[in-house]
């Protein structure tokens, strides 16, 4: 493998890029499918690391479960600031791997003591639009009417 | 208080809510109450702890003047990025509390130096929204025609 | 309560913060409460919003428990950087409330994705320090000798 | 010059000012000076310390030739995050001072492991767009049909 | 000017930084000369543009006073972290332009609510070595014995 | 590769690893095997995938020279702070590929403009340690005695 390890296209880097396409799948559904789809037009290299690398060799790694990679990923995420699609990404993600809409809110909010209310606000919105495009709230919310 | 304090419905907690609110709405108006209004269909807990903390335990005490308060605000909210929706607000509250369009774009331009120009430029196009929805400007700018 | 809500003197100010208090000690033993103390000669405010608040409010909060905190908290500290001293109480917490030592590097190496090889090693270091002090290791890192 | 060196309409900083959008011209054409020009009906200092500072002082200076100042600031401006705006013009810039599209995605590949993969993602579709209005692509990138 | 704006060796970049370097001596005494001379066996040039950019160019306006000016510059290296060294000095010039230690670590605690505690902490820690090493304290703080 | 393409002792990731550590070694020497070796009493998982993805995988692929890749690198350290001891190994990779030290602080020095003074200056004092301890220095830096 050494020779060329940065091609994407040799077999074993097709095969490390597929696994990870598939513990996407499993996670994700389409929408992860779709952020490599779109990356393909710009980026392969990129689409592929993000596949092959984050998911392919980090996520589906045995030392953590799902729900405590996507609990990691949210509080990253709100840290950062101005990685809304990501955010919504992994979201959809939590609410796959079994976090409810009151668990990931709640995140948020704790959130808020260590990054700020800033954060906090622009990544509970971010969740929001992910809860309303599949029609979930959390319980605690009021109702929109 | 001890056996709930985290219990946003109880009365103490909604003294304090309200208190925080009254704070608010003295320095920003509507468009601060709308802040929590639109938080309360996704995280009213989120609300709540802006409303009783950052405004009604933190904004009310005496130790600065709300026009210094304002001028910390600018410099974290530039230096953050990503915040342009919280820097609208505080843009806002800041003419509201005394300082002019002058002194606001200027603590931008402050915060190149310690920032950098990128998140300068995004704050004061922040602002620049602000003004023109009052239908205000620095004296410094040149008119638009 | 509304009339001095800031005033942290006041007895329902102590009520919250002793609250506080006692959910960080459950949580942190002696490392938590020498936190404030440190606070206490240069701004006894800050401390009361620490342990009043952060823990009081927002840590005792139903919505999640302890070692799903911890992981959002792990996932901000890391992604923030520059907050080797909160990350290091909370590396201790971590270990309290149940993290593994092969959790909490997980969650580190997790982070790598979203937030750079850098932030992950730092707080992966920092995590060392930790164990170190308490005598426990990941099973995975090799002996030191 | 020193009584007033902050007076921007000095003939001194007047000088600056234009040698600055001459260095920016060359190596922006339009899109440097419209930043310029936008910046004049809110914050016509900021617009003079971007040219005379930023162009006229730094850039112009010859200890790094503009294709390494353009790698620097794409490796800035993507671990910033939320400086799309100026990622755009510098992208063009990149472009117009010989980088090619191939090696402006691979500076970004190669932010995601120092950022995390957000940001590169953030930055590369940030490229993308001008990329596709120029008519350009990476030779690596897939036909879009 | 033209030819050589950016040669710091000329008359008129000397006469900037000199200007620049007296509005430092004047609100930072020692310490921010110290800064300047420290820079000069590295890098001259960066030494010239704190001096002349950020000090005889920026700070020097008359758009805000200087203690506005001061309450930005915290705010903004709060947020940012890793800062400690520039906070130190600014926190220094917050004092010698009339604020007040109670002010200083005021503004720090306003910032735990938009940057988060762990910023805010920090920053305060920070300022207290500045205060011991002036022998000054905030009127709420505890007595050290 | 897939059942176990996350397990880091197969006999595929050895490879990926053993190849990112040349990859390493070339550029670093001594140095960039130390990081690793230090990573292994702590989280040896880490410590492999900056070798094999971050060196192996991205590093050495053909689309930058390695002269290009560190100028982004030291932006990007830069831009994020608190990233010193990683400053400090790219700097000292910096000058293996050919980088010299006035490049290194200019670039640094380049970094103010969009990320802020306290950053660059952070930046160039790791750069000094570092060629300190090379026995180089730019040729614009004063003698220091």
């Amino acid at each position: 493998m050494s020779t060329a390890q940065h091609d994407i296209t040799s077999t074993d880097n097709r095969d490390r890029r597929n696994h990870g396409l598939d513990v996407l799948a499993k996670i994700d559904g389409h929408a992860g499918t779709a952020v490599i789809d779109s990356l393909a037009e710009i980026s392969p290299a990129l689409g592929h690391h993000v596949a092959a690398f984050a998911f392919g060799d980090i996520y589906d790694r045995p030392g953590l479960d799902a729900r405590s990679r996507q609990l990691v990923t949210i509080g990253i995420l709100t840290a950062l600031g101005g990685c809304e699609p990501q955010l919504k990404v992994h979201v959809g993600a939590a609410l796959n791997v079994g976090l409810t809409p009151d668990e990931i809110v709640e995140a948020m909010l704790h959130s808020a003591v260590y990054a700020g209310f800033p954060r906090a606000r622009n990544a509970t919105f971010a969740a929001k639009e992910v809860f309303d495009s599949r029609g979930v709230r959390p319980s605690s919310a009021t109702s929109p009417d």
